[in-house]
């Protein structure tokens, strides 16, 4: 067992430095590797299987809600980035620019896309005439580029694959309702498929997409009581509209200008996952989003009828789940810490003694607990296991969100806080961008959204005492 | 039927000019639009559809023979690209160049991926380490860009979507037999699915990729003559692997260099099939790829019932087919050619005089043949039809591959078959570089294989007369 023994120990505990322990997990699981690419990532098969479930669910999510895959150029011309006065702003310091093609200088130098609203801008303006063309509901699947100074694997990388949706409506109260309900898109997707509890809420002007009228968002908390911006949908008003000269005639053929959305979700969850469901033994993995949901693996596998029985076992629950079957030379328990760094849900051990008694031995991988069931209720079992993990998983991240949750009057209180315990500070605002930036100075924390269960009377504001104007939720966040 | 007749009118005829009947096509069946970007397009969410069912097919081809996919970063140091030599003459012509990052210049520019080998092999020199990390057998979809001077939507643009599988093996050998079997994979995929008959065969040296040691094709012919490369699929041998010193020890402890392939085929298939199964008016889908395969078309729906017919019949072909419904207040002969322009494979249309003999007219986009079925017959019929289709579209196109395959003894008599009708001219030849320019310089056609089919005895070159190596596909291609 020493071999297991070294495999285990060469983990990073999560309590003695949690950022060793994350970028740890992302390498031993075989996530993603660093590239020659100054904070470009290599995401591996592990970690793309993985992107490739969180794909197919969303995907069939947005497809259920009448939403269709487009997809647009890379580039960005720089004189089309511009149009959007607060859009370029906001982008322009972190992207990158392409300056020749071959050998020739580009007459006019072309930016690598950091997000497409001006693209699907400049599309829209195209192919919106009439209300009857509205509306527009289009999503992409690409990857996007941001020069980023300080890197990490899928929390923050100068280039990241993500989708991007992009509505155009006749209406405004059309696109706000559609900015909400890809919000809770997002926020069911998370909380079913990632079992990753979320807030949701709206964003301040200072944290604000640039460009939008109003961002929403959803938040988590991380085990180390981080807050991580999972998602954010945009409502963008007529702005874009104006900008890029998006109109339509409506039935009583006047013009009128469409209002448009923008939402987004990235490989930056794979991160969530890691760093909600993860422990000193590596990944967690919910079931609904688990490349592998069951891994079986046979025990002195060399011995008579072993192999054959894991195989026929296979077979069986295959129908059930995504199996796999490790019966490669190394040692059983080597293989065991394998796949509990992989986070592989549920573990089926067979062997001998387990063939002679008509049994198997299944391993949670949330709890460890080890579990003898009879091969005739296997195919009961494994799929009440999995779903219980699944919730378990949810629960717990519920519970360790609850526990990290705290309420605070002054900035004093929540720098206090936050110093003593990372979590989520519940605190008064009154509104203004000097109080919110003093917050920042003071305690280090932003806002993290102004959620929507509200209580009747926010009280005062942490920093002026002036009356507030809502309950922000504070926090430090990746 | 005003309307109707202005909207068929409207496309070029392909015998008047093959061209702009493409891009009309193109334009009208709303696949692709251009982009604000030189030689980008907007892939639009039709064409997006059918971009999605080719990956969807091919995706499970590649799972079914054991590759796994990954995400490679977009952009390659320059210093990365050069270490192949070949490999960076045949590309670096034609590579956009990244030379900033925000406002800052970079220490070393670089280029937006035109193709991943050198960031696959920099990845498998850290990765490989013994004969058990063997073999690689990875792919990636990606979107890649090839600075092009002229440009056509799908065919050649500056950007476009595929995927690129890039593997590494212990010997020769294995590499080999990966390279034919992808090609394998494609030639299958092709006939299939696309209903495009290929002709496998192998690269002169004046036509393989860049750095490979051999390259092998699937040449299909459009309608109009010309030939397409629909995929490739290369064996780099070693040579790669010296570059990027790529080394595993084998059983007996020895250090050895891998041995590579890649293959990739791309949304250029998009463009074969308008130009393999399209006709004068618009697009024709094989059943196996549109993402619509039957359109119900009420007609006369203001009646009584009609809807609600229309609507059972959908619900109950739904299980059997991807079937959608237009009950929007356009005329219904607008629809028919709406209909036939986008492709659908097949019609369904239902009238008070159809409910009242319990039947229903299905109109077949590729023969317009009216059918006339009882609704109890329905779920036969429709599943027996589209498979009629895609077997019919295949064998048609066999017929035109065959009606336009010629052969020649000399370059003149080339040149004459090809000024007369374009098409496959089969002819002997040498294997010198100097005759292979010859026919390009003489006739305007280029070597497009070394089909896998060879005859006893190929005769003597067509051009130099000295006894040829082997028989040659010569053609003009896109």
């Amino acid at each position: 067992m020493a071999k297991e023994k070294k495999f285990v120990e060469s983990i990073t505990s999560m309590d003695e430095d949690f950022a060793k322990w994350y970028t740890d997990i992302v390498k031993k699981a075989e996530l993603a590797d660093y590239a020659s690419v100054r904070g470009c990532m290599v995401i591996r098969p592990y970690g793309y299987a993985i992107w490739e479930n969180i794909q197919k669910i969303l995907d069939q999510m947005f497809k259920d809600t009448d939403h269709e895959n487009v997809y647009m150029p890379m580039f960005i011309p720089e004189s089309l980035l511009e149009k959007e006065k607060d859009h370029v702003k906001g982008f322009a310091p972190e992207v990158a620019w392409v300056t020749h093609g071959g050998n020739e200088l580009l007459a006019e130098r072309l930016c690598v896309r950091p997000t497409s609203e001006t693209l699907f801008c400049d599309h829209y303006s195209k192919i919106i005439q009439s209300y009857n063309d509205l509306p527009k509901l289009y999503n992409q699947w690409c990857s996007v580029v941001r020069w980023e100074k300080t890197t990490r694997p899928f929390l923050r990388s100068s280039e990241f694959l993500w989708q991007e949706g992009h509505t155009a409506h006749a209406t405004q109260a059309e696109a706000k309702e559609e900015t909400l309900r890809m919000l809770n898109v997002y926020a069911t997707f998370c909380e079913e498929t990632l079992a990753i509890p979320v807030i949701k809420g709206k964003k301040t002007e200072k944290e604000k997409f640039a460009g939008a009228s109003e961002t929403y968002t959803i938040e988590s908390l991380m085990h180390d009581g981080k807050a991580l911006q999972c998602g954010t949908s945009h409502n963008f008003g007529d702005g874009f509209a104006k900008a890029f000269n998006i109109q339509y005639t409506d039935k009583t053929g006047k013009l009128e200008y469409v209002h448009q959305t923008s939402w987004g979700m990235s490989t930056r969850l794979i991160g969530a996952l890691i760093m909600v469901h993860g422990d000193d033994n590596g990944l967690v993995l919910p079931p609904a989003i688990a490349p592998i949901q069951l891994m079986i693996i046979p025990i002195a596998q060399h011995k008579e009828g072993v192999i054959e029985k894991a195989t026929e076992l296979k077979n069986m629950l295959s129908k059930l789940a995504r199996v796999k079957m490790d019966i490669s030379d190394k040692m059983a328990g080597w293989k065991f810490s394998e796949y509990e760094m992989k986070g592989v849900p549920l573990r089926l051990e067979v062997g001998p003694k387990d063939i002679e008694k008509n049994q198997v031995v299944l391993v949670r991988r949330d709890t460890r607990e080890k579990i003898f069931v009879k091969v005739a209720e296997l195919e009961t079992k494994v799929p009440e296991i999995l779903a219980d993990i699944q919730k378990s998983l949810l629960e717990k991240a519920r519970n360790l969100q609850n526990s990290k949750t705290f309420s605070a009057k002054t900035v004093e209180e929540l720098k206090e806080l936050l110093d003593k315990t990372l979590g989520f500070v519940n605190a008064p605002w009154c509104g203004e961008l000097a109080c919110e930036e003093k917050v920042k100075e003071v305690a280090g924390a932003s806002s993290r959204c102004i959620p929507f269960n509200q209580p009747e009377d926010a009280g005062n504001c942490l920093c002026c005492n002036k009356p507030a104007k809502a309950t922000v939720i504070w926090g430090r966040a990746y």
